[in-house]
């Protein structure tokens, strides 16, 4: 679009082309029931819901989906000729569970935990708790202060369209040895979270046993429910974590990193997976 | 609490006490039913709770609320003897309506936008906005670049939390002349600015003729939704705007400023409020 610049000093006012990041609505359906609406940056839109399936505790792997595919109002999933149009352009994802995988009754609830839902009489963090069905004490992975500091430089390098636009959080997945596996893009730092989640759910690769996940920005309370239900044992981020995302990490078994930024990093929650001299050793 | 500061060069490890940004949920009731549960850092809930419901155009003005108190799970504004207890320590805040303000059916929907809804079978732009009761094309005031390039520092000023934790947003509202009116904090962005708002409602502001809001980070739809839903003409934001922003900005007549930093800034709808050379007239 067309940006107009202003100065102050020297006063001026010059016009120039400028590329935001897209925001979008992204309808998700389970079984023909509307579940969740989301503003999201369009791309990898079935990543998001199968992430945010996951991420609601609603699924584990990629054999708990029947079939997932995008719609816009009128076709979804199939053309007139009955001809699956995949991957189409479309702000709807219509997923079908495997048989018998039941949604509880009280699905709508989980879906309603960060803006609205039924259960504000009783409100606290155990409403809001998602059960992980991974158990991140089991993972010792153990990761060096060194791969975890040069995170950072590599996952900007991997954005793209954050370059461009300013306006894009990330996440990315990394193996305790530091290599990328996954980068993720959107306005919303969660939906990130659930793309690249989404991503290893559909190439089968939960729990994400002895991977690091980072974010650009700050770690809050859903970001680290999102890494546990995930079987990610290491979160860091960019900036800095809220009191619940360090309580919910240290209950969950979850190394909790925050402010890693160029040489140096605080640890909220299971230092002993944060290797510091290992490097100096060799 | 105690964090582990871990250095890679010089290699080190140290303990410190570290002040993390409050997150913790809120359940916000209307005449006795559930309507919203937010993650937000406690302080100012009512505030919080007063400017959500304007955000969702459930009221405009302090009159359309009866009663607004908060609450724990066991007493709801009235202790043993039957006094309020006001604005005491709880997780939920009850809001009666004043009779005869009747919410619309759809309710539920509203309060469901921006992470899970009923309407996601037509999700779209229409779906999702909330129509203003102010009409800001009417609202011609005019602001000094020179004025809006000095409102980030005088936030960041006023800013207490932040500088501690680093994990707070913030937003601020402005006069044209550039006097801050109001600053509050928040783990979310979103919460800030409906903190702000709810004080405004409840000082009888609304609507919030020739004010400025300023918020740290970026500018999404849904802030630009609620600076139009406070009758706020003009949303500067110190990062990037997405593309849904500024067409909503465009569409209801908000002048919508982005990447304010240093001398200079984006401005990305109805420039004609932002005056460039009036200072150097003078």
């Amino acid at each position: 679009m067309r940006v107009t610049r202003v100065n102050v000093e020297p006063p001026g006012v010059s016009e120039r082309a400028d590329l935001l990041a897209a925001e979008e609505p992204l309808g998700i359906r389970i079984d023909g029931r509307a579940v969740s609406l989301t503003m999201r940056t369009p791309g990898d839109d079935l990543d998001l819901a199968a992430g945010f399936l996951v991420s609601e505790g609603i699924i584990a792997s990629a054999a708990d989906i029947a079939s997932i595919r995008v719609c816009d109002g009128q076709r979804c999933g199939h053309d007139h000729d009955g001809h699956d149009v995949g991957d189409a352009v479309g702000n709807i994802v219509d997923v079908t569970l495997r048989p018998g995988l039941t949604v509880r009754p009280g699905l709508g609830r989980a879906f309603l935990t960060s803006s609205a839902c039924g259960v504000c009489g009783k409100a606290s963090i155990e409403d809001l708790h998602v059960p992980g069905r991974f158990d991140l004490f089991n993972d010792r992975v153990e990761v060096a202060a060194e791969v975890l500091a040069g995170l950072p430089d590599t996952l900007r390098h991997a954005q793209r369209v954050f370059e461009r636009t300013g306006g894009l959080h990330a996440a990315g997945l990394f193996s305790a040895a530091g290599e990328l596996l996954a980068v993720r893009e959107d306005v919303g730092r969660h939906n990130a979270v659930d793309k690249v989640v989404g991503w290893a759910l559909q190439a089968d690769l939960l729990p994400l046993t002895g991977r690091i996940l980072l974010v650009s920005g700050r770690a809050s309370f859903e970001l680290v429910q999102k890494a546990v239900l995930a079987g990610i044992p290491v979160l860091a981020a960019v900036s800095a974590p809220s009191s619940l995302a360090a309580q919910l990490a240290a209950d969950a078994g979850l190394t909790l990193i925050g402010f890693l930024r160029g040489r140096s990093m605080n640890v909220y929650a299971d230092l002993e997976r944060v290797s510091v001299l290992r490097w100096v050793r060799n």
